[in-house]
C-alpha cells in the first residue's frame, strides 16, 4: 500500500475512533444517564464531533486526497482503495464546504428548536415551534448555498442520507407508488376488519423481551459482537464491527411492538456485524445508506418476522410463554391480527400498508419548505389536508399532526424518504433472494434463518459503504430502486389477508 | 477574566472532556463490552488519549501558562486562579517531558505485561512475568529520567499519584506506623477469636445490592446524578460533577463483601459529586489526589461502616432482610464479625489491622526495584520473606503471593502507598470531625449523615485539586500526614472487641 494511502488511513482511522467514542457516548445519554448528566455529555458530544471536523478537514488530508485521486486515476476503479478514495474525497468535500461558525449556529439553533418542539408538541401548539421551524429553514436553505448548484436544492440534503440519489429520481418512484397504495389501502377499507384485541392486554414486560432475543438469536444476530438494552426511544448502533449494539422498549399499551421492534433493530445489527472487518476505521465501514439500511431493518422485522412462514414456526412457543392471553387464539388469527391495517394518525405505529404513505406526505412537505412553496405557519393545514388525502383521517390535534416527529426539530430534512425507500428495496431485495433460495418460506417455517443471512451478508452486508445506494441496488436486483416489487408483495400479502 | 485565562480554559475544557469521553468508554468496557468488543475498544481509548496529550501539550499552551505565571505572579495564590494556573502548569510541565514515542512504547510493554501476568497467576508462575516485570521497570526507571532530578528517584513516580510527596515522608510515615501494627497484631492473636461463620453462608445477592444502595442513598450519596452497575473489579467514575458513577460485585463466598464494596465506591463518588461545581472543564476538577480519595472511601466503608453506630441503626433491618442467616445473631456478634482480624494473604480482603502492613511490604519492593536494590528474578522469596515478618504467614505459592495485584504490569509503580496513606488521613480527618461535631456517633446511631457529608463537603469535597494533598490534610487537621490518629483508631476499636 503506498504511502499517502497509508497516512490517509492512519489520519481517518483516528477519525473513525472519535466517531465511536461519541457513539458509545450517545448510546449511553439515551440508555444510562442519571437525570442531571444531560448537560455535561451535550458539551462532550460537541467537543467530539468539532475534534472529528477538525481532523478531517486539515490541508494535510485534502493534499493527500488529491494525490491520490491522481494515483488511482485509471486504476480499478471497483477496488476497495478505489472505494475507499471515492468515499473519503465526499466525506471531505462535504465537510469542508461547511464552515464551523455555520456548524455550531445549527447547533444552538436546533438545540432551542427542540426545546420548542418539545413544548408545542406537549400543548400541541404549532405556534410555539412555528418561529423556530422557520429559522430551521432558513439555514437549511443556507447550508444548500454551501454547496455547487444541483438539479433541485433538495439533492443537497438527500445526499447526505442517500448518496447519489436525486429528488426527481424519488419523486418519480413515490408517484408510481402513491397510488397503488392508496388504491389497495380503499380496497382494504372495503373489507371486514381483523380481530386484534388479543395483541392488546397484558403481556409480562421480561417474558416478551425474551422471547424477542430468542428470535433474533435464531436470526443470526451475534451477541458475542452485541448487547441489547432497554432505551425511551429504540435504536441501533455501532462501536466497530466486533460492537454493534440494539435498544428495544417495553410499552404496556402495545406489549408485542417489543417484538417487532427487537427484531428491527436487529436487522440493521446484522448489517453493520456483516461489513468486511477490513473496512474498520476506514470510510467503508458501516452501511452505505439509510435507505440500504432501512431495507434490512424492516426485512427482519415485516417480510420475515410479519410473515405466515415466520409465526407457524415460532408461534406455538409464543402461545406456551402466553397462555392466558393466546390460548384461544390460532396461528392464523394471531398472524392476521399482526397485520392488521388500518389508517392511524402517528407514523412510527403504522402498519406495512399505510406506513410509506405517512412518509410521502412528509417529503412533500419538506420540499414544499425548501422550495419556499409553502409558508411554515401554513404547515398544520397542509398537513391535515393531505392526511384526509392519503390516508381518509384527520389528525383532531397539532400534537397528533404536524408536531409528532423529532426530525425537523433537529435540522433532518431530507431523512424521511428513506424509510419509504428502504421498504421498497426490501421487497427489491426480496424478489431476488426468494429466486435464489427457492425453499426460502419452508427455511423461514423450520426457523432456519442461516441462508437468508448469509445470502445477505454476501450481497449487501460485507460491502459496508463501497457502493453507492442505487449502485448497490441495481447490482444486485438487475434493477434500480423501484415501487413495483413492493406493490406486489403488499397485494399480495394483503389479499390473502383480506380476501381482496 | 483576562483573555488568555479565557483561553487557556477552552482548550483545556476541551482536554477534558476528550478524557470524560475515555472515562465513559473506559466505564462502558468494564460493564457493558461483549466478548469480542475489546480489542476495538482498546484502540478508541489509545486515539483518545493521543489526542488529549496533544491538545494538551501544545506550543499555545506552554506560551499561555508561561504568560499566565508572569500575569498571576504575586497575586492571590489562594485564588481558584492562580490554582487553576498551578495545577495546569504541573499537567503541562509533566506531559511535555514524556515523549509520545515513549507513551507507545510503554503501551505496548504495559499490554503484554498484562496478558502475561493473567497467564503467570493462573499457572502461579512467576517466570512467565518476571521477564515483562523487568522490561517494566527499566520503563519506570527511563520514564523517571525524563524529569528533573528528585531526592530519591521514587519521588518522581509517587508525584503522579500524591502531588508533592515525597519518598523520604511516606517512608517516615510508615517507619512510624508498621511497628505499632505488627504489634497490635501480635496482641490482637494472643486473644480468642471472634466467630464469623454466618457471614460466609448463602445470601441473596438481590437482597444484598438493594441493602446497600438503601445504605448510600442514607449516606447522601446522589442517584440523580450517578447510578450503580456491576462490575468484575468495583470501581468509581467520573464523566462529570452531574456523573458520578459506582459499580460493585456480588461474591458467592463473601456475600457481605457487597455492602462494603458499595459503601467504599460510594465514598469515592460523593467526593466526586461534592466538587465546586465552577472547577467543572478546567485542572481543579476532581479529587486532589489517591490518598485524599481513599481517605473518603474507606472513611465510609470502614470509620462509618464498620462502626458499632452505625450497626445500631442499620442491624435490626438488615437483620429483617436476611432472616434465616441471622435471626440467632445479635449486633455485638455481627459488629466484632465483620471486624475479625485474621492475618491472610489477599491484600484486597484484608481487615483493617492488617491491610496496611501488605501496603507497606510493596511500597518497600517497588522502591527497591526502582533503586535496583533488589533484582526482578528474587522477588518472590524477598514478598514471601516480608509476609512472614510482618504478617506471620508465608504464600504457598505467587499466586497468593506476588502475583496477586494487577498494578505492576500496567507499570503503576508508585500507587500503592496511596491505599495506606489513605487509611491515614481518614483517621486525622474523623479525630477532627468529632471535634466539630460532638454527637457524630449519635448521629450516626439515628442513620443521619447529614452532617458528617456537609462537613466533608466544606473541608474536602468542595476544593476538588486545589490544593495538594499535605497541604489539604494540614490545613484541615492541622498537622500533616502521620499515622498517630490511626493506630489510635485502631488500638481503640480492637481493644473493645478483642478486650486487649
Amino acid at each position: 500500500m503506498g504511502e499517502k494511502l497509508e497516512k490517509l488511513k492512519e489520519i481517518l482511522g483516528e477519525v473513525s475512533d472519535i466517531s465511536h467514542a461519541a457513539a458509545v457516548l450517545g448510546w449511553d445519554l439515551q440508555v444510562n444517564i442519571p437525570p442531571k448528566g444531560h448537560e455535561a455529555r451535550g458539551q462532550q458530544l460537541a467537543s467530539l464531533s468539532k475534534i472529528a471536523h477538525e481532523k478531517s478537514t486539515t490541508d494535510e488530508v485534502g493534499k493527500l486526497l488529491d494525490g491520490l485521486k491522481k494515483e488511482f486515476d485509471g486504476a480499478d476503479s471497483a477496488s476497495d482503495e478505489a472505494a475507499m478514495i471515492r468515499v473519503a474525497s465526499r466525506n471531505y468535500e462535504k465537510a469542508t464546504r461547511v464552515p464551523s461558525e455555520f456548524i455550531a449556529e445549527q447547533a444552538v439553533v436546533s438545540s432551542k428548536a427542540f426545546e420548542a418542539w418539545g413544548e408545542a408538541r406537549a400543548k400541541s401548539d404549532f405556534s410555539i415551534f412555528q418561529p423556530h421551524l422557520e429559522k430551521v429553514v432558513e439555514l437549511v436553505k443556507r447550508y444548500v448555498s454551501f454547496f455547487p448548484p444541483t438539479d433541485h436544492p433538495y439533492d443537497t440534503l438527500l445526499d447526505d442520507y442517500e448518496p447519489g440519489m436525486k429528488t426527481a429520481e424519488v419523486k418519480a418512484i413515490f408517484d408510481g407508488l402513491r397510488p397503488r397504495q392508496v388504491e389497495l389501502l380503499k380496497a382494504i377499507a372495503s373489507k371486514e376488519q381483523v380481530k386484534d384485541d388479543f395483541l392488546f392486554v397484558e403481556y409480562d414486560e421480561k417474558k416478551m423481551m425474551d422471547f424477542g432475543m430468542d428470535v433474533v438469536t435464531q436470526y443470526g444476530y451475534d451477541w458475542s459482537r452485541g448487547r441489547q438494552d432497554k432505551a425511551l426511544h429504540p435504536f441501533e448502533t455501532t462501536f466497530s464491527v466486533t460492537d454493534v449494539r440494539i435498544t428495544t422498549r417495553f410499552e404496556e399499551d402495545n406489549p408485542t411492538a417489543t417484538l417487532f421492534s427487537t427484531m428491527h433493530e436487529a436487522g440493521h445489527g446484522m448489517y453493520e456485524q456483516g461489513v468486511n472487518p477490513s473496512y474498520e476505521r476506514t470510510p467503508l465501514e458501516s452501511g452505505t445508506s439509510l435507505a440500504v439500511h432501512e431495507s434490512q431493518s424492516r426485512m427482519w422485522e415485516n417480510l420475515v418476522g410479519r410473515s405466515r412462514p415466520f409465526w407457524e414456526h415460532f408461534f406455538p412457543a409464543f402461545q406456551k410463554t402466553f397462555p392466558s392471553q393466546l390460548s384461544d387464539v390460532d396461528v392464523e388469527s394471531f398472524y392476521k391480527a399482526i397485520n392488521k391495517v388500518e389508517p392511524s394518525l402517528i407514523r412510527v405505529n403504522a402498519d406495512e400498508a399505510t406506513y410509506n404513505l405517512h412518509v410521502m406526505l412528509r417529503l412533500e412537505l419538506e420540499i414544499a419548505m425548501v422550495e419556499g412553496a409553502v409558508e411554515i405557519k401554513d404547515l398544520p393545514e397542509v398537513w391535515n389536508t393531505k392526511m384526509e388525502e392519503y390516508l381518509g383521517i384527520t389528525p383532531p390535534n397539532d400534537a397528533q399532526g404536524v408536531l409528532q416527529d423529532v426530525h425537523w426539530s433537529g435540522g433532518s430534512i431530507g431523512y424521511f424518504s428513506t424509510y419509504a425507500l428502504g421498504n421498497l428495496i426490501s421487497a427489491q431485495l426480496w424478489e431476488k433472494i426468494n429466486e435464489d433460495i427457492d425453499d426460502l418460506d419452508d427455511q423461514i417455517r423450520k426457523g432456519d434463518f442461516g441462508a437468508l443471512l448469509e445470502w445477505l451478508h454476501k450481497n449487501i452486508h460485507q460491502y459496508g459503504h463501497k457502493f453507492e445506494p442505487q449502485t448497490l441496488v441495481e447490482k444486485v436486483t438487475g434493477s434500480k430502486i423501484n415501487p413495483d416489487a413492493y406493490v406486489r408483495y403488499l397485494t399480495k400479502k394483503y389479499s390473502e389477508i383480506y380476501g381482496l
